[in-house]
């Protein structure tokens, strides 16, 4: 299954109708199951469908490091992907069933119970430090990167960086998979995050804040606003938080000392 | 609660750091208990709750009408929503936690049950028409009336219409909240829909269409782009479906034939 459907449209305006050759981001279930247990279905874009598995199970709490991963299998033709921990399912299940009750639908994602955990997080105190100018060119790659973007209109992108340049990059529908593509990719690479920030296209609401808050990441960039409640946790937490990151000018919303003048 | 937090950020760009007054939209955790049932906590911003509410119900088919409506009691300040239904709680709740299994933690809100629904949806046939002008000037007012976002850059909002007017609208921090409190909207006046349209600034993902379709709406407008799947079942279900309606044109995806020449 391709990421993009080439189809023909009708472009409509005050002249008239003709028809148009066109592209829409692919959109597809995909069920992830954990240790023979089917965990949830999410509707995602169909590349990197492992590390979206993997990154929301931790994004979930569901694992914790590449060490947790026995095994991910990847069926693209049915939409599954079928992950083995070297831990017990049932606890596993259990922590899961547990958050639904105040999780389940929130309309944004798995988004609630985050909010309650954010209170055991760790204020992150990194002295990881960035230039403006290189956040204005870490939101020039995300764009410049963003091919199914600029194919489709129709989707976001995530991408890992260090204070210097762009390691790692996802592109989704959602928002908050192109995040968890992230994070499931560090969990697969095992990569070391303490020098590493999250540059991303979307709003920034609470849950993407505490995605990266669990990967003790300490600078969040993204294009787009933030909410109230990111910006009052992100405080809290420790985080750098960088909005409206666009062109040549960006607002700091908290943690401004990592921002070198 | 006020829908938006003024704040004071910084304004960075190559030439300094300066301060800027600044607002945020509000996000806040929102608990909707069903006969006594908490049912689910949403993150959303603090306008229309009670819309959201029943809104959110409805999409997860826990409510059809008015007429299953008893009571709506909203406890802003403590984030609560208590619906009361004549209908019997332990199946409306079975329901309900039958579809988490497959829908919980999508990570863009309770989709994948109405995917399977749509093949229950009885195909839209009918004869609503609208003139491209109205679809320009529809999404014209739709952005005329979002204050919140105008203010914030942080919102997205949904508008029901009808061929010539915008007869209500609804901001939220979520796509799918928006689209929601429309939803709720509709059943508290107990509005007649088979002559009304949606129009919304979001991207539309499968679950936004079938909310749509739910409602028995035969005609869809975004500002924004539609995914593979939105336009396969919009096809599959009979509605319009509009997107980029932006300016001075619009791709025209589904049933062209409701959109006068």
């Amino acid at each position: 299954m391709k990421e993009l459907e080439e189809i023909t449209v009708l472009r409509a305006s005050k002249e008239g109708i003709t028809n148009l050759a066109d592209a829409v981001v692919t959109e597809m279930p995909l069920t992830i199951i954990l240790n023979d247990e089917e965990i949830v279905t999410l509707l995602c874009t169909p590349l990197k469908l492992d590390y979206l598995a993997l990154g929301f199970l931790k994004s979930e709490g569901l694992i914790n490091d590449k060490g947790d991963v026995k095994k991910v299998e990847v069926d693209q033709e049915d939409g599954i992907v079928r992950v083995e921990t070297k831990d017990n399912t049932s606890s596993l299940v259990e922590k899961l069933y547990g958050k639904r009750t105040i999780t389940s639908g929130c309309g944004k994602g798995t988004i609630f119970y985050n909010v309650i955990d954010s209170l055991q997080c760790n204020k992150i105190e990194l002295e990881l430090e960035i230039e403006v100018d290189m956040v204005l060119k870490l939101v020039r790659e995300l764009q410049q990167r963003a091919e199914l973007f600029q194919e489709t209109g129709g989707s976001h992108s995530s991408a890992l960086c260090t204070p210097k340049e762009t390691l790692i990059f996802n592109e989704d529908i959602g928002r908050h998979n192109a995040v968890d593509k992230i994070v499931g990719e560090t969990i697969m690479k095992d990569l070391k995050l303490n020098d590493k920030l999250l540059v991303t296209s979307g709003r920034v609401s609470s849950e993407i804040l505490l995605k990266t808050a669990k990967l003790g990441l300490s600078i969040l960039i993204s294009r787009a606003a933030p909410t109230s409640l990111t910006v009052n946790m992100a405080d809290e937490l420790g985080i750098t938080l960088i909005g409206f990151a666009r062109g040549r000018r960006m607002n700091i919303y908290t943690h401004d000392w990592r921002v070198k003048r």
